[in-house]
């Protein structure tokens, strides 16, 4: 390996470009407070004296997340160093017992469906809404909840996802009141929500409305280290000493302290400035979206949206732009804006694009963002408007996949790879999801429904990157053995 | 929290102190190549566009993970972001079916019990010999593998550490072939060898002699962060498929970058100026050694424990110093040595104390050690010798549990909490162990011993750090509800 090829290298020549990221981790490439880690080796120590120990945490760290747990309001704040991921495995572990019943968002990331997959678990849905014509998910109802365990009794815990990855918060609030009404715990992957608790003119978090777990992704939208997330406990429901067990397994016994000081920086840094940045996030985010409601054929989704397809609310930190009225895809836009303008986004869908905004953006980088758009939008609408075809987006997003075995009992069964295009009524033996974001078309021991085998070639066609399937070239998918439900 | 108070704080000002580490991890708190990470901020990005994705590498994290497995001499090598541990969970899951079996010795990781309580396995232990007075754990005989392996055909894989945190070396040639010829995988965890393949004056690693899947703490013995990790697998015996689907399980989805630099970047460094590193690093030690060999009521062990106890090797650059003829415990030299001499050990036993060395080391430091130890032995050996009362140490290498019920049924049955004194005859409930190590002496499902009880109050008495207990105290235990084996 040459000096100049190595990871480091080509990562501090990226950094001097001209390249934005519109995408996580949330400190934009900055130290928010200044050069607090020019030499991370000098601090990167061990559990030695008067350190304390993460996983038996009796000083410094105790009395950290503690600190941290006041501000967030919570009962007890862990700090993470395995990401949400491991928020989320611990979570499930500690919540639902070993072969029983959860109910999740279907919206779900793939770490709640690993979850679900290692301890064996039941899985009953709840689906998203759907924003008509944008390939976009809504909130989950309250009332699908409620009647989802009114049916099955044996549900030990419901888990949702809120925000979404595009900013959709759902009715917290009222889908706690009726878990707790059946005295479980209500798991809520706030993975894109760090950052409410600083803002007032952001969605409220789930912690403040009800939820008794809460998993955040500090990294995500805060300025903290890629890795690094934050789990919130309330009393009541939630099975303390279990989730500070099960943390304990799905954490490295050897936790950075890089990373646990950065965590411990960030809420510091958010406690005491990060309100009033949030503050001024929020005006540059109104003046920008004012910019852009001259958009044509591009479309910002916004406030307007709340009230309906169970939308409680929407994080406008998360600029959701949609080609549903123009003629390119999501994946052409995002393309378009890193080839032509040096913006890298979070993610594309077949028919929208999410860019991420922080605290830690200028003003000079979403005036860029802006002006990008409305530059692509100027050359698309004197465009003939595109004839879209069959609304595939939709039936992605309205697919209910037939569930004929557990997702441990699907990945465990014995296996044949067939093209994509003949799996149609075989069961999945694996994952398929586009990542980022990362939350499954299909899972194993699911149906491989005619929609759900088109989306997943069409969305292969268009370039988003289809992930999970076990062949590299992505052409076969692998199926259960001698099971054919066609 | 006030700004001084901060844990980054408190970690830049220890660094300025002159505690001088003989701990993990093993850059000792130097950048190796020199100040390449003076803005970790600026190189902590996402799974963007030309930077691959961990959990799915076909870019640049590819050829990098290709490029180790060649230096390594691995058919596959990972790079982990959830140190070993996390590996460890992998190794197990993707070699042992759900309640299977697997035969590990006895004094594993923490980690390795977490897989086996996760997975719901039944464990056979094989339990390494015991180095007589010294209270340190020798090999693992082949012998006893092979007993174990005839005895019970229904063993999935074996699992053993190897070296142990002391340094020692079993003989994995020989095991390897014996669990060859059942047909099933050889897992090492060699956690404490990353630096083996470096050096042609230490153990041989067990990667070169046989071993399936061996698992590496690279931040341990090499310069690399906290929490970085290798695992390397060889064709043959090993589900290579399944190895790389559970390391997407028990990896945060959002890897770091800095991390994955950072494990690339110290590989690096070995492969071209580590080995002369290593061959300078001997010559320290030796030298050390010489000086030492003066020790009066201390000792440090060396080679000359090779070829007994199951010891097929022994790792100098583990320095480990012996009380056993000494007027006092392992404890009381460990914590004469920080306060006095402020020199920090990687841990403390009853009866010994171990100290680390890398190529980060410096002549100095090795020699503030020697210095130390010959000061405090003149001082001790002054002293009557000290009348050692019944040898508890011995009863803790060699006491063997009597397993009731597999960890899984012991950490999830209904439990009580008793003092650990009345627990004789009972069953635990709960892992209890040191840590460092992170060895239990007791997991869950195992009868108490009057043996264990005894050497668990004896720890908490002499300061050991004892965890695990649910209690903070430490006073009592959690036992199985109703069960009474007394």
């Amino acid at each position: 390996m040459k000096t100049e090829e190595r990871l480091i290298q080509r990562l501090k020549d990226y950094n001097k470009t001209d390249f934005y990221p519109f995408h996580m981790p949330g400190h934009k490439r900055q130290d928010p407070i200044g050069r607090e880690y020019e030499d991370p080796f000098s601090i990167d120590i061990t559990e030695i004296h008067d350190f304390d120990n993460l996983h038996n945490p009796e000083g410094i760290l105790k009395e950290s997340m503690e600190w941290a747990a006041d501000i967030y309001g919570a009962d007890r704040t862990y700090y993470l160093v395995n990401g949400s991921s491991c928020g989320i495995l611990a979570a499930i572990f500690a919540s639902v017992s070993h072969g029983g019943k959860i109910l999740i968002g279907r919206n779900c990331h793939k770490s709640t469906f690993h979850g679900i997959f290692l301890n064996h678990l039941h899985a009953s849905y709840v689906y998203p809404q759907v924003i008509d014509k944008m390939g976009i998910q809504g909130g989950i109802l309250p009332s699908d909840v409620e009647k989802a365990l009114e049916e099955e009794p044996d549900i030990e815990a419901v888990l949702i996802v809120s925000p979404t990855y595009d900013g959709i918060v759902s009715d917290i609030e009222k889908i706690a009141d009726i878990v707790h009404k059946k005295g479980i715990p209500l798991i809520v992957d706030e993975a894109h929500g760090a950052h409410f608790s600083f803002g007032k003119d952001f969605p409220v978090s789930a912690l403040d409305l009800g939820a008794d777990i809460v998993i955040q992704s500090i990294h995500k939208t805060l300025p903290c280290f890629t890795q690094t997330s934050l789990l919130h406990v309330k009393k009541g429901y939630a099975n303390m000493e279990a989730i500070r067990k099960y943390l304990t397994i799905f954490q490295s016994s050897s936790p950075s302290y890089i990373f646990m000081a950065g965590i411990e920086n960030c809420i510091y840094h958010m406690d005491r400035e990060g309100r009033e940045k949030m503050d001024r996030l929020f005006q540059n985010l109104l003046a920008m979206r004012k910019k852009l409601s001259d958009l044509k054929s591009l479309h910002v989704i916004g406030k307007e949206l709340a009230g309906r397809y169970g939308i409680k609310d929407i994080d406008l930190s998360k600029i959701v732009i949609t080609t549903h009225k123009a003629p390119i895809n999501g994946s052409e836009l995002f393309e378009m804006l890193r080839e032509k303008y040096h913006l890298e986004m979070e993610m594309a869908s077949a028919d929208y694009v999410v860019a991420i905004s922080t605290v830690s953006d200028t003003e000079e980088g979403l005036a860029r963002l802006a002006d990008a758009l409305l530059e692509i939008d100027r050359n698309l609408s004197g465009e003939e408007i595109f004839e879209k075809k069959e609304d595939d987006r939709l039936i992605r997003v309205n697919s209910r996949p037939e569930v004929e075995m557990t997702v441990f009992e699907g990945a465990m069964s014995e296996k044949e790879s067939i093209p994509i295009e003949n799996s149609i009524g075989r069961i999945s033996g694996e994952f398929v999801y586009i990542y980022p974001p990362g939350i499954p078309i299909v899972a194993p021991g699911e149906l491989l429904l005619p929609s759900l085998v088109n989306i997943i070639l069409n969305y292969q066609e268009i370039g988003l990157p289809v992930q999970g399937l076990k062949d590299p070239s992505g052409k076969t998918i692998q199926v259960i053995r001698g099971k054919d439900n066609g």
